[in-house]
């Protein structure tokens, strides 16, 4: 071999390399630790939600370095147990602090049958269930929204699937794009709500678009675009006239000439904005789209509710070269096999559990707003259209003083002083939020189909215990 | 609530959703499954690596369809079985297939870890733990290619990590065009070597730099990038006058005014090509990329050796709006946390058994070298710089025929009978393909430590068997 790197390569090949006896066994210990203390624990409300450490303090618990020697059994299934105790449990039914939460068990055995065939589903010959199974969940997915043809293929996220989609936009108006890069053609402009997620920013700054390109149209008071907005937006992006500076970017470019308005290419409707749970109007929205030969793509449609990683899921032409891979969707090479674990939770419950969740989802909330209503001092931001319910708690201290000039600065504080006595004691976890004019509130999303009707009571009870004397 | 969807929410909330018990008990039984079909099985060179069936005939085995009702535990059971028995063992000690391979237990519990887990390494509050665990796993193999500062990100695969790595580039030389997009910027020009991976040119199709403005280097007849043709390349692309049309994109295109030269802004270095495995050489690039002030992005490094995902290793200074998320360095939002299981493996086997590793799997390519030398009617497509071992098996009727006009026609159609039999058979997996003016051969990388030199010896001997009657 040319040039070994010195080692000599003198290890002997008799025997593997590795104990698979021990290694079987290590496998099937963790695996009890973790039905207990990652899978029951996480799961029983008499547990707390998190341990919270301060990040020095837990770094020294933890002994997170990595030395020379390995470490023996014992002590490897001691980390184990302190990984599980001191991270957040998000299957907990008093977990609400992110839009995803909830443990599924069916859902879980499926990640780990994945983990298990450690495969990527880019070939037939290499994952030739796995590829099945992926077409079968596409298909059935694409037929809840109501298509009978189209492609589509799981990103890991919704940010790429946002970013794919404006590619896809791209190249399906420019093919020679892919090619020649965006120099040859006119300024893009992409078209999304003021309440749309930060992903659509991200994306148009990969694709060498640019986040000034991506023009926010406003949204009314339930943070719905309003398509009139959006179609006086496209009027004027294709108007406008760009110099060499914008207030933006104030110092002076280089600009080959003024270039003349941009062309509308993609605009992004949300169906269930991160905040506020708000649909943008789809038909209105369309029928703008339509007439100006724009891109259609929404943010969220099964995302949120199927608590699935988001699938890509709008008709495409192939968009790489067949030189490069013919079957080849995806940015990624290897990529993991996302939908084992839906198509196992799928089986498991059906169409009609699924189902059943989504309206479990609204029961929830439904009687979250009549409490949240009905108790002195919860006091609503506005209306929930979706599964997504915000809200203030005004302690006894600020309650009459609506008027006064410093109300909203105070209340500002509140849900931020709950927040921090509510991890520290570990009982729950909920997110809070500014928003537009809005000062600091919570947003409680209840996914999770484990919560019950006294979780949500004691949801409201500790808010107003903690915040009481505040 | 506004508009609710007709539902009526009338589900009852005084239980939970779902029958807890139930699924811990499912979750015990998978992983019993798993146990013994995937993992024990999966290590076990008495089993087969793969059961082939066609598509159709899978599809029906399978019974893929989702339907409105649930099933019973049974019968799900029955259907991760199936799962297990008709993938595609990648832990086998005879899969060859792919540049991963080997199940380890320990990365394996550190999967399983992650996924119970449930959480995004975002922010310290949603996963102490495993952002702690990140920053130290990234600051370790940051330390193992001699750098004592930075930054760094997993990413979901090296596909992605070499897009990210572009994106810096341009970030850096042009922080302006994160909101202007390529507009405004001159041409950019990125340089890789002929054997560099694909993902390169799909990363410049995706980041709106264009395929054609991926400069392909000459390699060496071992797959390296030759430095002095690296220099002639960013010459040309500089002094190059583009106009309207160029010979990959015949049609016409509205270009404002002639552009000059592109600027070069990028030079990818390979560590370990996909088929041939060679380094290309890094002092003698680096310096070209130091006088032309190009960044310089290695890619490979660590990825192979360790059976990671590859993680993204750049020192780089933020790149996305502080007003967007501070700490946010990924284009994802939620994302996998993928240091755990490599945390884990360390810990266990420590740098010293990862190490042993890295040897073991350069002892194996050495013996095997051995071998396809000593015997008759392999050959070797050339001496093996890495783990790569690229060789042809010329079956009997083909020997002494090398001058023979069509021998190399014939060869070619060797590796691709030789394959089909051994899935047919299911005994082992290997890749092969044609690459520049060699025809089909196969490409072996051992990566797995529990391979022994008996599997090496049966590998060969399967070859020899299958292919002998051709
Ligand atoms: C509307 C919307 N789109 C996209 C995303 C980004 O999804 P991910 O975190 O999977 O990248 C989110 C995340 O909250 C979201 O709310
Ligand atoms: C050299 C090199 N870079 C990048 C990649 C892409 O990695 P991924 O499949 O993780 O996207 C590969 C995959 O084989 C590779 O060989």
């Amino acid at each position: 071999m040319a040039e070994p790197s010195g080692a000599g390569y003198s290890i002997p090949l008799d025997d593997p390399g590795l104990d698979i006896a021990a290694g079987e066994e290590f496998l099937q210990e963790v695996f009890q630790i973790l039905l207990e203390e990652g899978v029951r624990k996480s799961t029983d409300v008499t547990q707390k939600v998190c341990d919270w450490k301060e990040p020095q303090e837990l770094r020294e618990l933890l002994d997170l370095e990595l030395r020379n020697d390995g470490e023996g059994r014992e002590q490897l299934l001691q980390r184990c147990r302190d990984v599980l105790r001191f991270s957040v449990r998000t299957g907990h039914p008093r977990f609400f602090n992110q839009l995803f939460s909830g443990l599924d068990h069916h859902a879980l055995a499926g990640r780990f049958l994945t983990e298990t065939l450690n495969t990527s589903p880019y070939t037939y010959e290499m994952a030739p269930v796995l590829v099945l199974m992926e077409e079968q969940v596409l298909a059935k997915l694409r037929e809840l929204v109501g298509w009978s043809s189209g492609d589509g293929i799981f990103a890991p996220g919704g940010s790429i699937s946002n970013m794919l989609a404006m590619n896809v936009a791209r190249f399906r108006r420019f093919p020679e794009s892919r090619s020649r890069g965006n120099w040859d053609l006119p300024r893009l402009g992409l078209f999304a709500s003021q309440e749309s997620h930060y992903s659509i920013l991200k994306g148009a700054a990969l694709l060498g678009i640019g986040t000034d390109n991506v023009h926010l149209v406003r949204t009314d008071k339930r943070g719905k675009m309003i398509p009139e907005e959006l179609e006086k937006e496209i009027q004027r992006v294709k108007a406008e006239v760009r110099t060499g500076c914008t207030p933006m970017s104030p110092k002076p470019l280089k600009l080959p000439n003024a270039s003349p308005g941009s062309e509308p290419l993609f605009v992004c409707a949300t169906s269930g904005t991160t905040v506020l749970g708000a649909f943008d109007p789809l038909d209105a929205i369309a029928d703008i789209c339509a007439h100006h030969g724009l891109w259609l793509h929404v943010d969220g449609l099964l995302q949120r509710c199927h608590g699935v990683g988001a699938s890509y899921l709008f008709q495409r032409d192939k968009f790489y070269d067949v030189s490069l891979d013919t079957g080849d969707k995806s940015p990624q090479c290897g990529r993991r096999a996302d939908g084992l674990k839906l198509w196992i939770l799928w089986k498991a419950v059906g169409s009609q559990g699924l189902g059943q969740r989504v309206e479990r989802a609204f029961s929830a909330t439904r009687y979250l707003l009549e409490q949240v209503k009905r108790r002195e001092g919860f006091q609503l931001v506005m209306e929930p259209e979706f599964i997504n319910l915000c809200f203030w708690f005004i302690p006894p201290s600020l309650r009459g003083q609506e008027s006064s000039p410093e109300f909203w600065d105070k209340l500002g504080k509140v849900a931020p002083a709950i927040k921090e006595k509510m991890i520290r004691r570990g009982s729950m976890m909920v997110g809070y939020q500014p928003h537009g004019s809005h000062v600091n509130f919570f947003r409680q999303i209840i996914t999770n189909p484990a919560v019950t009707r006294h979780d949500l009571d004691f949801f409201l009870d500790e808010i107003q215990e903690l915040g009481w004397d505040l």
